[in-house]
């Protein structure tokens, strides 16, 4: 079972990579372009088969290693 | 309008990141891990509110900027 982890910057974090994309994007004639937040995708592949167990796993995960929750949120997707 | 562009690296490309979590994983207990794979997303807020052409000016960014599409393919979504 696959599992997709997002884990984006909370808001009012400072993101100075979506900062620099933004500047970037102006550099390059793109207009229009307003906030630009960057975050991580992880893909799982998951040997547990029932949906519910996979997504508390993948929460676990993600609470543990893959996103610091003092500065990020996350959200979990089966696939 | 917001636009989503996720961005992962192509099957076949060696993703590192991706290696050393599911390692990772694996130290700290969790079983089941399969493959791990790693990718971005970048969120943007952008002036246009026309959905096809928000979504196609969003795609000519990815083309340009926000992905290597030697080693990595993108998919935009309209939020």
């Amino acid at each position: 079972m696959k599992a997709k982890v997002y884990v984006m910057p909370k808001n009012g974090v400072l993101d100075p990579q979506g900062k620099a994309i933004a500047h970037a994007l102006g550099t390059l004639g793109f207009e229009g372009v307003g906030e630009v937040r960057t975050g991580k995708v992880i893909e799982l592949e998951l040997a547990e088969t029932d949906p519910q167990a996979a997504k508390a796993a993948a929460e676990a995960m993600a609470k543990k290693l893959l996103a610091n929750t003092v500065i990020e949120s996350f959200r979990v997707e089966l696939a």
